[in-house]
């Protein structure tokens, strides 16, 4: 295919939709033809998915929610990002497949081998070009994400378990971007919102060949 | 576990739902303790995920589909089925996994190893202590599901298609019912719903041990 599919990962707080935005506005500037998008939702399905499994109170099986971001990720990849790639568009991902591997994958728990099976299944193979991972350490990130929400500080042990949750998805893609280290790029995101998105328009112009 | 788990299977137009209901009275008033359920749809998630993806215009990737049929199913084992196994009782589903062999497996064409990856993942390896099977020739059932519906007849190419799925659909839930003869029974559905009810019960009381 003719396109070029980038993907923007990370944990929660790491400042990667911020960036998003702002890479997406430098590059229109720039005349490249853009698609951004997003997982979970970046399909008319997905977002009504997205509803009926991340806007409820009702508890989620763990095994449901992998095999629910996989299905919006197969109807993401058949009619909305490959039909993009090729007409020859830069389809930009707010998180794909490395999301699954560690948010499920060493975040949940679950067998590398059955979140490479769900995942085959659901992109047939569809690998992006370019992965750029917002890296800062987990104190920071939860710090920004909590910012509006104090009562929540209260809670130790609730810290406690979220912080060596994320302390495992990142661990995670810091290992996916050492194994597949042609296509990641680390970006370090513990910096002022400007100097990352100098940092990311360098990794991503010279990526596209400027 | 100590309950019974008894699945309903058959292409649309069988009866089965019917006869559902009916062996449900039958059931509760030989005071068995009874639990109905459905698949898509036998959880709260689950209905709204059958909304999500049954009830809308959109195309629905056959993957995605297979995987929301999935993610419904890991639901309604975790949260329906176990625990009313659990507490000894008896569950019986209209449809359950060997509607996805049928129907995504055979039906839309994908591999039975893809198919079998997907329902392990999502039973974590739960399977029925009986099936019912009800048979009938697909001319007959594609005849009572378009009863009301006489502006399909027209489309000849459709209805031509259409018997064509219901055709491998049938054929592969009686590969199934021939490769697991134990847990199956082949219901004749092709006659009376007094006769096919009272066959049902038979097969349902003599399997409880009455």
């Amino acid at each position: 295919m003719g396109g070029k599919f980038i993907t923007l990962e990370g944990i929660d707080g790491s400042g990667k939709s911020t960036q998003l935005r702002m890479l997406t506005g430098e590059l229109r500037q720039l005349k490249y033809d853009i698609l951004t998008t997003m997982e979970p939702g970046g399909t008319p399905l997905g977002r009504r998915l997205r509803e009926a499994f991340l806007e409820t109170e009702e508890t989620v099986a763990p095994i449901a929610e992998l095999l629910l971001f996989a299905a919006d990720r197969a109807q993401h990849v058949e009619f909305l990002i490959k039909p993009a790639l090729k007409e020859n568009r830069i389809v930009i991902s707010d998180r794909y497949a490395d999301a699954t591997y560690a948010y499920q994958g060493a975040g949940r728990g679950f067998s590398k081998e059955m979140v490479n099976q769900v995942i085959e299944i659901a992109t047939g193979g569809l690998k992006p070009d370019l992965t750029l991972f917002f890296d800062l350490p987990v104190g920071k990130a939860l710090k920004r994400t909590s910012k509006n929400d104090e009562s929540d500080r209260k809670n130790n042990r609730m810290d406690t378990e979220e912080s060596d949750f994320y302390v495992r998805v990142r661990d995670a893609y810091l290992e996916l971007a050492e194994r597949d280290s042609n296509r990641f790029r680390i970006i370090n995101a513990d910096q002022p919102v400007e100097v990352v998105h100098s940092d990311v328009v360098k990794i991503v112009t010279d990526f596209l060949g400027d």
